[in-house]
């Protein structure tokens, strides 16, 4: 891959400017570009390998909760859109249409498709007669375009990857624990691959996926405590059944409309593992998403560079017959300390140095990507201890992002105090509500927060509306967003 | 996944009506579906399940050869296309023109890729300066759409997935040994995994690629005599460099263009492991493409059941941990003779029948998909002969297709010959050619024939052009083609 050899500035602190932060480290570990077409980025190879990664261990996940990958078609028909009212509201105005062949007018226009729930709806009709055809279980793997105003790489961006899941059950029940079952896979993800935690909960009526019953939402905290909305999964009710005709003759002889679901995970999670993690010195990759776990760097003057170089590469050999995804840098054009730096910027977990003085002494150095600690190991105690060290720094990871979510998540009485958790102290905050729109749409207007969701597991239950001061219906993550 | 419990009609023999045959076992063996966009189909569970492993095997023959995965935007730019002037009249009549954005006209259209050299010409120009940068080596997997008129489920579809290549090269001839290498990678994916025996070659220009210097080709063999381009790799000389401005400074401190090259495989593959191996009992999987490669089925009287299932069961864990893909039907509301067939039809390679009396004498009966012999194994062997015998099939299976591919290619002197050889005896024709392009339609146009490529290594080598029988400048592969 060609390496980006222009003078390549110095990453901003974080302290400084979290934004430019974030774009100097996805440019500088040369993660992506920005692409001639506007919104859109190119997924660079050091980018796209971050979410082949991901998809490897949510397909497995998927699997082995039952689901099977189909591929349903990108355009879909201007008269789908219209079966379901809120869907069409929610999405119209971001979607591309397709409306010429060549020169030639289509006689429908064509959606590039902004999620499928409406085609697969459709096919899903087809496939389902009786009760014995349920449940679906369905994933795809694909590309959708929404034209977004505000665009920022991988995190919104006009067209992203994702999965999108979508099954058909007979009953209600059903479809809701499938809705629940693919949440806590999605926060078995984040939590345990990415070290990211994620708050569980349930959407506002007003943030819900259009056409759904109810979404629900895995929401992270980034270090400059805003939320990033990680996976969404939504129970749709018989919304769509009903609007593509998905019936089926029960067990009962009676013709029913079937329950259906969907729940998605998207490309922008490659920016939230970069603003979890990261910090000045750049990208910190999780062991388990990393796709080098382990860099070998020999070290020492050049002419020790044949005795040092052989045991490096076996070291190599080593740690990869221990399971670990290891690479080496013996390049000659550059110094040990530039390598030690290009590898933590590019984030990966640990680094280990070899020289001369170490080959006297049986041992090497490895040295942590998070603490920066250094500790001295034999070299038969290698393959040993590596993997292990991996794990600790994967947990180590989670349990300093959990600290940091838990530092900053505070309850709030007023509108001023959400004011200040989320302006000042980069917070989110808890806060009661009533259940109107109004008080909502009051708090973003007046905090420039949004409501995150209704979690699941409130630290506290708040009892009155942060707003009107009526009685609380709810209680609420407001936090600002990506 | 839901099944079709709806009547499905027997498969018609191939020898009554092939396209027939081919749909039957599309549609029976639950592969795909039509969609409500023209031209589009659904990929079903089993059907990109067929499309995940060759993604696989693929993909880790891409990386072993140096390249990595990217991913470049779905929308091109209008003023792209204009950039290389065979590129755009070749794809133009083809393209789907995004015009609008909700209700909003875009100021530039937007095509949906039908090819990629355009964007990644584009970024390549942005990411190459120096002799250093190069040789670029990415793929991308991705979907595109060329609007066919006619379409056929899998083999012409106007939406399709595949993967495309793109690699940029500070020489000529690394270009072009890009080229000839990824040739040979698909070579030994179609031979080796798909059981496809391939014919090299390169195409007249007539057939090459809008904007390339040189196509090559492989072409298979379907069970009706007809052609499928299996895989393409094209040297695009620099004329994608010039289109877009890919210059680097050279060694030599002269600034120079790349040379580029793209190369693709496609979801039609599917299509050809069906059409070479099936029969009229259904599909026949190639082991090594196999979702199943083993279906155990428990036979005997229901009373014996309780005997039975366990043994089949531990059979099940025995043969998965010898590395094979396995399942099981022991489901009790079809027999076993509906079961037999429903493997069959779906093509798994290797049936495995134990009943009570198998018990008795310890032994278990394996059946062949491809030749139906039966073949008794002691229980205690299992482990040990299913991976032999199923690389046995592979072998089998191959050396099968490769003799049906020798008998039905044959030297043609004359048009009428071509004529005879492709409409009556379902075969390819190989015959000398001028190098006049007007000879090569005249073949097309009396035959139905096209020019399929000139292979590297002809059986024999033809002197005569067979339309105006003046010297030939090359042996050309003609055949009636998918």
């Amino acid at each position: 891959m060609a390496k980006d050899k222009e003078f390549v500035k110095e990453i901003t602190p974080q302290s400084e400017d979290f934004s430019r932060w974030y774009i100097d480290v996805i440019k500088k570990a040369d993660l992506m570009d920005y692409s001639p077409v506007r919104g859109c980025i190119v997924f660079k190879p050091d980018g796209y390998e971050l979410w082949e990664a991901c998809q490897r261990e949510l397909d497995r996940r998927f699997k082995e909760t039952g689901h099977r990958n189909a591929y349903f078609p990108l355009l879909i028909p201007e008269s789908f859109f219209q079966k379901e009212k809120e869907h069409v509201e929610g999405f119209n105005p971001e979607l591309p249409w397709v409306t010429q062949i060549g020169d030639d007018p289509l006689e429908e226009r064509l959606a590039v498709r902004p999620t499928s729930e409406t085609i697969i709806g459709y096919m899903y009709s087809q496939w389902v007669q009786s009760y014995r055809d349920l449940p679906i279980l369905i994933n795809q793997w694909a590309n959708v375009v929404r034209w977004e105003k505000r665009t920022l790489p991988f995190l919104r961006t006009s067209e992203f990857l994702w999965q999108e899941g979508h099954t058909a059950h007979a009953t209600q029940q059903e479809a809701e624990e499938e809705t629940t079952r693919m949440l806590g896979v999605y926060t078995d993800f984040c939590e345990n691959v990415l070290a990211i935690p994620v708050i569980q909960g349930q959407k506002t009526p007003s943030e819900k996926f259009p056409g759904a019953v109810a979404t629900y939402s895995l929401e992270a905290m980034m270090k400059d405590g805003k939320a990033l909305q990680a996976a969404t999964s939504h129970y749709l009710g018989d919304n769509f059944a009903r609007g593509f005709d998905i019936q089926f003759l029960d067990r009962d002889n009676e013709r029913k409309y079937a329950y259906t679901t969907s729940w998605g995970m998207t490309t922008r999670i490659i920016g939230a593992v970069i603003m979890v993690h990261g910090d000045d010195r750049g990208l910190q990759l999780p062991p388990r998403i990393a796709i080098t776990q382990v860099m070998v760097i020999p070290i020492g003057p050049a002419k020790t560079r044949e005795r040092v170089l052989p045991v490096a590469q076996d070291l190599v050999k080593v740690i990869k017959d221990a399971g670990v995804r290891v690479g080496i840098d013996a390049s000659e054009d550059n110094s040990p300390g530039w390598k030690f730096n290009e590898y933590e910027m590019r984030g990966v977990p640990v680094r280990l140095e070899v020289g001369p003085r170490d080959l006297d002494q049986h041992q090497v150095v490895l040295v942590r990507r998070d603490t920066g600690e250094k500790e001295i190991v034999p070299i038969d105690q290698v393959a040993n201890r590596v993997p292990d060290l991996l794990e600790e720094i994967q947990q180590a990871m989670f349990d300093r992002a959990k600290g940091y979510l838990q530092e900053h998540t505070k309850p709030a009485m007023t509108i001023e105090e959400i004011h200040t958790l989320v302006r000042e102290q980069k917070s989110f905050a808890l806060a009661g509500w009533c259940g109107d729109d109004a008080c909502e749409a009051k708090v973003k207007e007046e905090t420039g927060a949004s409501s995150r969701n209704i979690p699941f597991a409130p630290p506290t239950t708040m009892t009155s509306c942060v707003v009107c001061q009526n009685e609380a219906k709810h209680t609420v993550w407001f936090a600002r967003a990506y």
